[in-house]
């Protein structure tokens, strides 16, 4: 669970919401149309820029944030370190029998296990790899576009109403609240954006890069434990992927 | 047929309609002028940016979005495992007489026929994939040069009417309807790129991205017919590319 | 003689005078000492920016889009096609008198002729093909530094004339024709930048992309001539390049 | 120690906070809420877009740089000749001995003194500088996204105020004061972005930079040693990395 | 002598001056405090962000655009060519007395004149040209920092002066004034970048691209000479790098 990217989102929202009321009102900062205009816009411009499952994909990798276990670098080396152990000991069939979530991994074991041709190995993890690096991609593309469209949808609604202001100048009393309204498109676009959008696709960019890394561990373990079988080795080349100051001691 | 397209063009140009229509006059927004010099400047931006070739050519990409059916990765892995089990049953020659729409796939399986050398059969898909890749990346450019020259020309339109307003500055009250206008332009050039020039360049690299995908499941599975006549591997190996979840289950 | 290019800049000048005259005076929009900051400033940048040699390689790329005739991919695969027949005729030494006006494909057919080893000819095309892509990316650049540099002085004299007009706010009736031509110098800027210097540049990209792919046609087939001196294959594998329905059938 | 920054950063903030009183009132500069909004709304921001090490490490990457040594290229070739030279004397496995604060220097000279093969002293090398190199990359991203987060905050923060200026434009002498505060938090979000956030990644990246070609030094230095046991040789190959001028004359 | 450099920059300001002076008087462009915050902040962030040896790097390398002579890709070619005849004539050990002002040329005649082996030469080459483009390339991002950094504070210095000149809107008299000189950094952070810091960054990629290209042809021609000691065809393969017509009949 991640409670980091929680609360940013509800101190930000908190900060901003706080720094209205100690200005004003904040019924002011609410306006139907204006919502309409950036969320519904920005809503359009998505559907027409990506195709629908890709959007339903990013949506379903932004709640994974919360729900998904991050595994580290470490904890993929010492299973690949366990893995090479068990090939060692009851031979490289026993890892058809090795039970793992992780779907590249298990490739892997059942690909050693069949005595697969090295090259037919390497070339099956590295489509595997590619595969899920753009699969998650996908979902920092879709947020970054949301983070492109929404304030374009903002500075769109602020023409409207400036236009429509503009349009009626002979009550000059009305001027500053129409300008108001019109500003709070701008407003929107520019919180969604920056508060919401951009940073959820830098956050899933991180998790992509963690998630590739673990497989490119897996990938390396797999072609140590082909080359030689020997647990100390796969563990001493597969820790120089761990920081320094996290690297567990082998034995 | 993507009607996701559609419904996202029609739903942004009603709501941001609606929302105009709530605050004022929708005819206030209409400008004759405005349009003349936006969608005037940006299609004489495009003529003088691209080959007259390229521009027909993005238009027809954009037209096959909502006419051509989407091809899964799934779908190609199929045919790709149904190939090599025709070639191991009937031998390589039969596959002169296999049937597609795919030209890379047609001269793929052409190839492997006429048991060309596996470097030139290698080349050759690599020139024909590299060829479609270019070809199908000059509807995204074209789209992106309108989405970039349509607010630019939106700024410009607006730079006259705020000049020509500037200059006979004696009768005030003309001052703001006179602005309306100059803003119209620059509404005009956003809302354009936003909502339509953008959104269907990303579109287009959305499609080009799962055509050169298929592509490349086409290449990756005639060098594995080739290699080993096995249709099992074939389907071992292709899976790979497509996402676990959608993996169908072999025999 | 590319007439879409000239098309496009004279309709978008047509257009833009068309709308600045159906809204006022013409005369309004001609300023001298606003041309002479937007146009001197962006040449004298350029000058700063760019050698000498650089800038007159530019203007005379750009008058090239007008006057040479563009060389399409087919016609390219054809010539090599009937190298390929001369060759298997009358041998590898009758490529010593084809006569071509292109500097690389008459390098090609000296090297083969001159029975040079297959690394050297592979060397110098990729050179000679290195070498003339990097001259024609020049004139993009160029193109592309004047259309930053022109908004850019659009600007700058733009915050001059507002200067001068706060300067002396004392007589209220001057401000709105002093701002108009403060503004003007942003317009002239603008208008430069998105009507000719960035498609321009855009256009010279275009160009520079069909010849180098011209030349990899030219690098392709003369590598396929040495390996199997076949002129069937040498179509079929060359065709590849171009378009599926742009395909001449051979023989 | 790394005077530089400290000096910059001082001299900038000073320097603008003469230029402030110089023009009046310092304390009109000063607004809690504004404040609240720049450095929360851009810190919330962090939270949901960086996992909660990452930012960790930057800060940590930040404090390094007042603390750390700078190491030149020319020491690091210096050490690699002293370990060519006492490989030499005393045999690959004198290695084992060597003392280095440097976990890449440390674990080459291991793998060089267990006479581990070529390609795996090569891949296990390769993993090291590329792990540490992104971990190095982390600071120079969380201090980039704090350059962008802060100016979009800060325009927030405006647009905030603007719209509740304008909904009480009843009274206009408060008009001008409500907007110089308004403006406080762009100001703020500058001035942040531009003297302290985008500056320091400047840093982490020339730091990164310099760390990633000593680690090259030391992988180029290990595969010398490896195929060749001559200090000298090392010495003239390493040196190509040292700018001519820093070159000092071996023996 | 660069005299285009010297020449832009002088006539770029002649122009703005003119323009200024055209309008009105000159002395109102000039500010102490404005220039005090623009200059003063860039330099701040420059220290910031660059470590002091890559800033004085950056102003040598600045200057060296005046001073030193431009040597084109036809003088390397020459040279390279009467190198390959020396060593053919007197044999590969003659290359020793060979002198030059080239630390890279030096650097390849000593190795060939030593025997080393081709590896080694191809190595020690490489790491010379990539050191020297590092090096080289420090200038051009040193002039960009400048260049995206004091625009920036020309906008902190405007936000300062709105800031204190809306504080104080009793008097409306001040207000034109003030707000001119508020203006004035944004005018000078502007001109800076644009007349100044770009465009020297511009030159210094040319230069670089230039003094790299002449790397590039020596290393192949070093390899060349190792290869096949044949002066004729060191200059066929190497007039690749020249531009058709600047090339000079061998001979």
């Amino acid at each position: 669970m991640d409670f980091a990217t929680l609360l940013g989102l509800t101190t930000g929202l908190g900060l901003v919401v706080g720094a209205i009321i100690m200005g004003g009102s904040f019924l002011q900062f609410l306006d139907g149309p204006s919502a309409m205009i950036v969320l519904g816009g920005t809503t359009a411009a998505l559907c027409v820029s990506h195709p629908i499952e890709e959007v339903l994909q990013a949506f379903n990798a932004f709640f994974k944030i919360f729900s998904s276990r991050k595994v580290t670098a470490q904890e993929v080396v010492n299973v690949m370190v366990r893995i090479a152990e068990i090939s060692r000991r009851e031979g490289l069939l026993a890892l058809e029998n090795i039970r793992t979530d992780n779907v590249v991994l298990k490739k892997a074991c059942k690909l050693i296990a069949d005595s697969a041709g090295p090259q037919l190995i390497h070339d099956t993890l590295r489509i595997e790899i590619h595969s899920l690096k753009r699969r998650h991609q996908i979902g920092e593309t879709v947020f970054k576009s949301l983070g492109t469209f929404s304030p374009a949808f903002g500075l769109i609604g602020t023409l409207i109403g400036l236009v429509q202001m503009l349009g009626r100048l002979n009550d000059p009393k009305s001027l500053g609240p129409a300008m108001a309204v019109a500003l709070l498109t701008t407003f929107y676009g520019a919180l969604l954006s920056n508060l919401f959008f951009l940073p959820v696709a830098a956050k899933l960019r991180a998790r992509t890069y963690q998630e590739v890394l673990n497989l490119e561990i897996i990938f390396e373990g797999a072609r140590c434990i082909l080359q030689n079988n020997n647990p100390l080795l796969v563990r001493d080349k597969l820790s120089s992927f761990v920081p320094p100051k996290e690297r567990t001691v082998g034995r």
